[in-house]
């Protein structure tokens, strides 16, 4: 009996309503405005009261939960790898985009488009089984390192996105990736990382096999989880339509559109790239998280657009 | 205070541990393997533990926790909806095998193939959004009854396995479904039928559409979540391998060879329909749920074969 009701003090000393649940965040509206929309609708007495089932959040990857500068961090996996591969055996260096990748020329890479990725990605990421690729991503994680910051890429998470999904999760939400980035390179890192589970991670796919109790990577794209895609990949996976959406760039807006087309309470959040100093800062051009339509269209939405410099006291973790 | 101390009573009131959890089962070697399985599993100290966060287990649908017989609901579903919509406009019955389906000739059907059958879905399963074909799914259920038993489809659902869903969650496995069916149709009763949410339910799909902030369901096919597709859709959706598969047919066999191939503890189960008086006896002839290799290799494999007549003294709910 004395467990039970030292169970239950322990459960009032920690309760979220008593302590800052987001204290990476900077006192100003759109913190507010996120505390307050999670306070409505876990709220049995409010109007917009969700139940636990219907809490679901979803959250792209590159650029809104990790960074994604100078380029997306799998590409850089891609061409670590690729290399590695072109140094045991160069006759696997068939095409000039290949030869440029494994001599990490980005701008010969850039200019091949998809087709020239692909190539990439059906070297360095197919031809082993799923369990394979996903202890490789794991062992390049320890060994790699930022070019600028020289910090582990699964370091460069962002402290204030990892306290939004815990205080979701405290509250009865889902919390689930849906990214452009490959669903098996993700889930490699995002339980350590971000506590979400394998199964909570939608992302872009190859082809895969069952051959004697294996799955198998195949050459190859078989679905594209980024714009039209995404609300696709959250049907398709989820079969439910998320209350809260959060991204960073226009490859996101389908889903923030999907997400807020919704009936009843919705949130729309998108991370504005403002931080030069602390991070990077970019949106309207370039080849990488480009954000326009969302800066036009998102404030008469009513989305959320977190102004890094200003809003965010911590980027990093500790 | 006594709030707490009578949550605390009624805890240990209704402990799993305490009363039969599969009390449709017969007292029957079979479900004592099964017992024992989630018993080792779930004991911290037994060396088979597994932590909650790995205790997943996938089912079947037709035929593992519904019945398929005289042919897939699906189908009948398929059917119905077509023969209402010629009725309406019979210049959408462009093609032989859409004018024999619109008349219930489940032989022409039946010789059509799957490209017949893409013919129909084309018609019945397309056209509208994901939300508007759901909402016709469970109309159809409230009023279509099976043709020999006369009930609704979605009572004809096994009470023995809503126990051992049930049972399972109890002891924190996640409960998934891992059908050939389409993974619309059957979202839009498994929650009520089987307290699945639509996030664990794998199945079939045709490629759908982003549009104007709702998801529109295309024709064709995309994903055969059937056979080998099966541990191809469970890599793809759950991306960790189960520790628990059921199934009654050769199409569960990958899924269940899949399952059992992995390290630690491991549990594939086959309902085999022995109980031509209750439900319907088949297994290694017909054209729906055919148990050959399932039969021929799975004791030595250590499966356990449901025997339907023998271990299970309830068939259908109450």
């Amino acid at each position: 009996m004395r467990g039970l009701l030292f169970s239950a003090a322990i459960c009032l000393a920690t309760s979220p309503a008593l302590s800052d649940p987001l204290p990476s965040w900077g006192s100003t509206e759109n913190k507010s405005t996120i505390i307050s929309f999670v306070e409505s609708v876990t709220d049995p007495t409010s109007p917009d009261y969700v139940t636990p089932a219907d809490r679901i959040a979803v959250f792209d990857n590159d650029g809104t939960l990790w960074g994604e500068q100078p380029v997306y961090f799998q590409l850089i996996y891609a061409l670590d790898r690729l290399k590695t591969k072109a140094e045991a055996d160069p006759s696997i260096l068939t095409s000039d985009i290949l030869r440029a990748a494994a001599e990490g020329d980005l701008e010969t890479v850039a200019a091949g488009g998809v087709e020239g990725l692909l190539e990439i990605l059906a070297v360095s990421h197919s031809g082993m089984s799923v369990d394979a690729f996903q202890d490789d991503v794991r062992a390049w994680l320890d060994e790699a390192r930022h070019p600028t910051t020289d910090m582990r890429y699964d370091a460069m998470i962002y402290q204030p996105m990892l306290e939004l999904l815990s205080y979701l999760r405290d509250e009865g939400f889902q919390t689930w990736i849906v990214s452009g980035g490959g669903v098996h390179f993700i889930r490699a890192f995002a339980e350590s990382a971000y506590n979400i589970p394998p199964e909570q991670v939608i992302g872009s796919a190859g082809p895969t096999e069952y051959v004697d109790g294996q799955v198998m990577k195949l050459p190859g794209i078989d679905f594209v989880d980024d714009k039209e895609g995404k609300p696709v990949g959250i049907d398709s996976r989820i079969g439910k339509r998320p209350i809260i959406a959060g991204g960073n760039s226009d490859g996101d807006f389908a889903m923030l559109e999907y997400t807020t087309a919704g009936d009843g309470p919705r949130l729309g959040i998108l991370v504005h790239h403002t931080d030069a100093e602390r991070e990077f800062a970019y949106d309207r051009e370039g080849h990488i998280g480009v954000l326009n339509r969302g800066l036009d269209e998102g404030p008469d939405r009513g989305w959320v657009i977190v102004d890094m410099a200003r809003d965010w006291e911590q980027v990093w973790p500790e």
